[in-house]
């Protein structure tokens, strides 16, 4: 990307360096390090520099305490599911619950979101009260997202529209308040603020569609992943729910009976994605994607600003609903 | 208690029920009704009004979503705790990990958490950035509380004062950060609200040791427990951990080897509390006790008011640590 991204990355990254996270209990503090060393694109507080920058933010460096609570943030979010998942690697490192163990994983994801909202109350006492209310509005609404995926894991019934909640919920919200933080720490009014965080919701589901579609479509030496990973675990995801509502019953008994079985892996995946391919399933969900990026873009256009000044926000959309990886 | 804390007990029980949860997703809000419908005395949220009320608050209800965001807090870190302990019941019913499991109680348990913070959102905004900096300090360090009581489990050497450190962590902040905040949204000035944290924190080790001793040497009666269960749990107390610095090797030998035993439990407690007996730990932890709450009132002391008008708080000392169960 473009632009000075990359110095706003060094703020994030100072930001994070400068937590200055206390030498004890190590238990406690040790997994906090651990993760955010862990790195990772920080793509979230970057986003909200971005909207604080898109309106008229005095100085830039104001914004910094709240993108780091939305990285916190996220970093509570990534130690707690990976607990819940069972997730045995996170970014190929070893996950706190692994590397320590559960309680270890609850406690320092506790103090992670706490931490978030140590940064949130450096916020300008002006505007805590409205950021407080969107972050805690978001960080409600990931956890019902992550119950409702844990849910889903178990129920037989899971229809597009539920899968498009959850999405939604679990991991599109906090792109929209992201932005629509630094969009409050950028003088912003509420009708653009609200642009913003539509503009986040919607890339987020996009972002989470190409997800889907990598699994089974995507280069794997790019993808840094086996193909296949999801139609293994069984993952509802948009292409086998998509797959599942569009099949005839007898290609949807197929489908069952494979999600009954591990005893082939590669047959099932092969056999899986030729399913897929013979519904258009591939074709269905880029529709889809596509759908909820021109929502996306169009929420964007309606903020009444130098196009110019949209630049980087775009590129990132791009960047995110394009990658490969 | 006299006074109108009946009142304020209906006030913090109203606005529980005013929290209006949702009924979807049931696995998320289900838990969290249920923990809230435990009930207990409300102790800490009473505490927050009793300080607004001390000092110079307008109307006392200014100061509900405050002192609910303290019992919501109270209540995260039960849900959480009750995990990572395993324990199988709280207040006589299973914990929300054995009722439904432990993902259910981790995922509950945040959301326990960030609701607190929502009702934090709800404080004046001239006194939201203190509130906010009071609670999150306070809620580091209950986590740093339960860390180290979980190392402190699997440490050879702990000491009294790493004992006393930790149960200021995971126990005594609380009621002091329950004051402090009461006492801003009072308009208390810091110095007051300051002594008003000191009386809470010193309240709360106090009412710790009161809990260590009543383990051994109260009313199963009353105490609604069995006694000696710490001694079974080996659990590391201040009565057996001052047992350890003062016994001579030879005792010290025998409070290890009971320690690594659970053949004969009556027994086991029997022979332990000869030994605290013979060694005088129920005199020096009284003392112990005295001497936190002589600091706890001297800090209520220093507050220069009308003495009549600290009544209550000195009442819910009293109580706090004299009672027996």
């Amino acid at each position: 990307m473009a632009y000075d991204t990359s110095k706003w990355q060094q703020h994030i990254n100072q930001g994070l360096a400068d937590l200055d996270l206390p030498p004890v209990p190590a238990t406690l503090y040790e997994p906090i390090r651990y993760m955010l060393a862990l790195g990772g694109k920080r793509i979230r507080p970057l986003l909200t520099l971005m909207a604080a920058d898109l309106f008229s933010i005095s100085d830039i460096r104001h914004a910094i305490p709240a993108a780091l609570a939305v990285e916190l943030f996220h970093n509570f979010s990534l130690v707690h599911d990976d607990i819940m998942d069972e997730a045995p690697l996170r970014r190929g490192k070893p996950t706190v619950h692994k590397k320590w163990n559960a309680n270890v994983a609850i406690l320092s994801g506790d103090n992670l979101l706490i931490m978030a909202y140590g940064q949130l109350a450096k916020c300008p006492s002006d505007k805590l009260p409205s950021i407080l209310e969107t972050f805690n509005a978001m960080a409600t609404h990931v956890c019902e997202g992550q119950q409702l995926d844990m849910d889903f894991e178990r129920s037989p019934t899971v229809g597009i529209n539920d899968y498009l909640h959850m999405i939604q919920l679990k991991t599109s919200v906090l792109l929209g308040a992201a932005l629509k933080i630094g969009a409050v720490l950028g003088n912003a009014s509420d009708v653009d603020a609200q642009y913003l965080y539509d503009f986040g919701v919607n890339v987020g589901i996009a972002f989470q569609l190409q997800d889907d579609l990598l699994d089974v479509y995507g280069d794997p030496e790019q993808f840094g992943k086996q193909r296949g990973g999801d139609i293994l675990a069984n993952k509802k995801t948009y292409l086998l729910l998509k797959a599942l509502e569009t099949a005839d019953t007898e290609t949807v008994s197929e489908l069952h009976d494979w999600m009954k079985r591990s005893d082939q892996p590669q047959i099932k995946i092969n056999r899986v994605t030729a399913i897929y391919n013979s519904l258009g399933i591939q074709q269905a969900t880029e529709t889809m994607k596509r759908f909820y990026a021109t929502q996306a873009y169009a929420a964007l256009d309606r903020i009444p600003c130098e196009k110019s000044r949209k630049l980087p926000l775009q590129t990132m959309a791009q960047h995110l609903l394009n990658r490969s990886n």
